[in-house]
């Protein structure tokens, strides 16, 4: 049997047998999990004739289908090519970044399916799926994007997908709190996808914490094609996030306000990244990584409230702030994380998602504190914030409260499961390289020997020439 | 009247005339042919007020347009960035990738339109086309692609032209037949579309087979760029999938079941292709062209039994399946294709189409004569399987048997029409290239002389310079 | 305090603390702006329930959002991906087309949404968006888009935002103008959009015209990889035209008489861009350049009548012109208009825009004009030009001279307009570069020195290596 290339390391990064296992056994135990569980819902199910006339539906356009499927799959393209391509930024990190998100949120969306369906579309003993179904677990796995983002270059598939198993989980049992037990409004998800996902994977990277990274500096940058390739992944989610934020709203005014919010916070949130890329550098001129970054801050902090009536000049504001913050932490807190607090953040996901995904907590707690019938009207504002049943007399400011209250529950989830997982991702029998191979493709994929990886040998002489 | 550069060769692949005159005189044919058959259906048509009064419809949202159109663009996509992409894997050939793709396809849906049309919505001398219309003519073309992914590389753009022609009339047939005369369930088309295309594309490529093509198997390769271009086609033809599948599906339930069912067949169709990737390579590496190719085999494979009851748990086991049986293909059984049967396949489309094509073929018979009142309602049983008119009586088996003689006949009309392509297309009057210059975009294109290409010929001093 | 780095040259394209205070400023102008006029539509107002019962809606499909928000999502990536991306052929200028593409959009929607809000939505006081209004502030940006293509990379990103600020202004009014008093209709904007946008950058180049332009004709190129980004965006322009001309059509029949006829020219155009350019072309090959840009008239010359009952042949036949006009125009009047009229058009957006956009107009009055109440249909007739209230007694031919009109105050304002800001643009205030370091990101981006631009440099002996 032949091993591994890099034999004088210390670590064994072979995946020959590890990662076939891993994919193949969690798959069989996924078919095993759906056919005891998963369902149709009545709106995908052949008795769907019968269900339209009980619920007195004229038409299939009734069908919620229609209703979302279009976010859906914007949404489906956010979290596959938006974040894959977001992450090709590094000169040789590409086939990882898009290769290994793919594999993990194609796992990541049947465990979630289960993970969600267990708590929210569990009738008589079967999970029973639709279209929403399928938004959500999109969702629950961009938070795992997310985490990913933290830790990009320098783990194993393996642990990739041990992580995305454990956190898909917590996910769910995150959202369940926030949205069962405290009654808490996320639709866009600043706290369930953002706050998580972010800490989660923050505290992630500072478990797996590698003192000798500096040792590949110079693979942590990009080349200008590499920097084009992240574009495609930021317009994506860029454009997109409207979908992202409404795909899961009320039917009707709901949906339609939380995608012109959200399409106001970000073209804010351009302006004052641009601002502020440029007036942080001495040479003033405009930084890729902020580009690439920074201008979605805007979505991400709107993702409670767009919904809500935040109104377009609020949103405005929100994407104002953000855009500063985001472009102000890549400058001066993303080298002070990895110095002082040993935190190694690839994609610098403390800018993008944590911060602004706080901010989006705390402005949804504002907007629901803030709300009266006045603006709401009466039905309205009992719709828009589920003021029905056991929650009838819950009033504004206790809403507030409790948004708030999800915010510190979602914090200390991810910390504690970012601690768990880090703790079980550092067991060395994960196959993570070792320091001087990270951000690497050639560790995991087959590269082709070609023009530019020669010229790119060319100019590193002290590189020796692949075999 | 200058000559062609590569003046030694025997072959004349000089485009000037031959290539405009025929895409000149077609267009003028498309011209005259829409003029005396293609109108509006009544609910493209200004007189649509009169048709809604009529068909008792209150609103406007009951447009077949409103049904079907966000379906519509993500097939566009699929058909124009996802083929078009994936096939842009080769170092020097993108151009001719995207370029030719997009030719033959502009080309191919207007004949499309026409062939189908007379089949399928010829009403008083008219063929009335509306959104469905749109969508079945890209379908349509979406065979052709794949074939064209068998041959890409070695044919010149009118040889493409030409079998476009032939290849979409051929379709229109093998359509009818299966659906108008079998009466054969196939929405997202196992059988027409994949099983017929891929078998067309392989008998085709084995007549145009070439002796001497490992001449240039260096350019059959990729770089690390080609790769990630490669990897947006991949990403779009998987994210987009669901919607093929469902795009002409019944309204309601059916449209929404084979959307959530080829979702899963596609997660996990991912997560084997991973798997036997890193097994079947000595060093345990993943391997890019699996990645960008056998993931997609889930979708093929329910492209028949999508809109049927097929079950979450019932796709993922046939995505689990085809993930294997692609991967294993493309290690094992391209090799032994080119080298036994002289059948040399660029893309591998026998791994990602005909395979999982055959396979869908047979879900969707099994599936079919699986079916019980009991599992899809009553109305819902008539409904999926139109079991109406003539075909009142017809039983899930015999349905079953039918099924199954679309596979053949899809087979049968592949080969026989692809041998009669092939000759054609053998003629020495279409202006393709020399072995020596296969997968090579400077024969018919304009190719910028560049850094890259300069770092390319540096490298390879045996390569004269371009003029 | 540093320099900029190019001291020697008479320009100071410093931009560290101009462009940071156009941006903010104009961002805290644009929050107080919104905050005084810019409010919900009532669908997307949280008081809906009580609209929907007012005007007798029985579902919340009826919303306007589920008619039109597929059909915004795809502009929305028509304008930041298509525009971006097409514009990304240059080899060293990616950066600035896809960057500064998305930093002037994301401003100019914001600027739209008000400009459009007073001339069409502003009721008591309050600008009333909802997702239509989206809509129309991706169009008015598009025709800045069209106009940076002629400018591209010889402008400093606030000469941009300066431009913006006023097209967006000019844009609304002449939108105005033909909409309201003219009475005419242009959906897809063949006059408001393509031919406005393109004469007004066409005379803001020819203002702006540098003599010297050609000391950088080598950077003024496109690169292997560079051509396939650009593809990328062709093809959104190409697959999502349709939804660009359907987008803010009538309800129903209009929309989806829009997508076909645009679908069938844009077919059309393929064919005869690639018979031209082979055709025009001694050595017979194709080029990039057209297949990039001349694809694509076809979509801009149904934009006035594709919503009316042109004809799919009716398309194809204008779809057959505009291909072969644009291609025509790439080859032999854009050296003439350079060389001769000093229009420096660097995308060339007289051949893509202009004059397609011409016959766009011309073709929308001329179908206007053969209107009948047979083709039409006796309430289709009076729906499809709004032949209500004042303009009851207007008679087809009558409308095809408004139509004709409104093209000669575009091209009216176009000129002056572009005079006007040509002028202002030209002030040696904005930072623009010197002729010697135009199409080049190095100036106003941060880009990383890579083995690309190693090799580049290797290759341009007399240019300095970076510091």
């Amino acid at each position: 049997m032949e091993r591994p290339r890099h034999q004088g390391m210390a670590k064994n990064t072979y995946m020959r047998w590890r990662l076939p296992l891993v994919c193949l056994l969690w798959e069989v135990a996924m078919i095993v999990l759906f056919g005891v569980f998963v369902r149709f819902s009545p709106e995908a199910d052949a008795h769907w004739e019968e269900e339209k006339r009980e619920m007195n539906l004229t038409s299939d356009i009734e069908n919620d289908f229609y209703f979302r499927y279009p976010s859906f799959q914007d949404v489906h393209v956010m979290i596959f090519v938006g974040f894959g391509f977001l992450m090709t930024f590094l000169k040789r990190y590409g086939f990882g970044a898009v290769g290994f998100n793919f594999l993990l949120a194609a796992f990541g969306i049947q465990w979630a399916l289960l993970m969600q369906g267990w708590f929210h579309s569990f009738k008589s003993g079967k999970i029973l799926i639709g279209v929403e179904n399928l938004i959500n677990a999109d969702f629950c796995v961009g938070s795992v994007c997310i985490a990913f983002g933290a830790i990009l270059g320098k783990t194993s598939p393996i642990q990739l997908l041990v992580m995305t198993l454990f956190q898909v989980t917590l996910f769910a049992v995150n959202e369940y709190i926030l949205l069962n037990l405290l009654h808490v409004k996320d639709a866009g998800g600043s706290m369930t996808i953002h706050t998580f996902g972010a800490y989660f994977g923050l505290t992630v990277t500072r478990i797996l914490y590698r003192p000798n990274l500096e040792q590949c500096k110079d693979k942590q940058g990009s080349v200008y094609h590499s920097d084009l390739f992240a574009m495609i992944g930021t317009l994506y989610l860029w454009m997109y996030w409207p979908s992202f934020n409404s795909a899961i709203s009320d039917h009707g005014d709901a949906q339609h306000r939380a995608a012109i919010n959200t399409y106001c916070s970000l073209a804010a949130c351009v302006l004052t990244t641009m601002a502020f890329s440029s007036m942080l550098q001495k040479k003033g001129k405009l930084d890729m990584v902020h580009i690439q970054n920074a201008t979605l801050a805007g979505g991400v902090a709107v993702g409670t409230s767009a919904e809500m009536m935040l109104t377009p000049y609020g949103s405005l504001i929100v994407g104002f702030i953000c855009g500063i913050v985001s472009t102000v932490g890549y400058v001066y807190l993303t080298p002070f994380l990895e110095s002082r607090l040993h935190i190694q953040d690839t994609c610098g996901i403390h800018n993008l998602h944590a911060m602004p995904g706080l901010i989006g907590g705390i402005v949804g707690a504002i907007t629901a504190a803030a709300a009266t019938e006045d603006v709401y009207g009466k039905e309205g504002f009992i719709k828009a914030f589920d003021f029905t049943g056991a929650y009838q007399t819950r009033t504004p400011s206790v809403q507030g409260g409790f948004q708030a209250a999800g915010i510190v529950v979602s914090l200390l989830i991810a910390f504690a499961g970012g601690a768990l997982v880090g703790a079980i991702l550092k067991l060395p029998v994960w196959g993570d390289a070792a320091a001087e191979n990270c951000f690497e493709d050639d560790i995991y994929w087959e590269v082709p020997e070609d023009e530019e990886s020669e010229a790119y040998h060319m100019h590193n002489p002290d590189k020796p020439a692949s075999p």
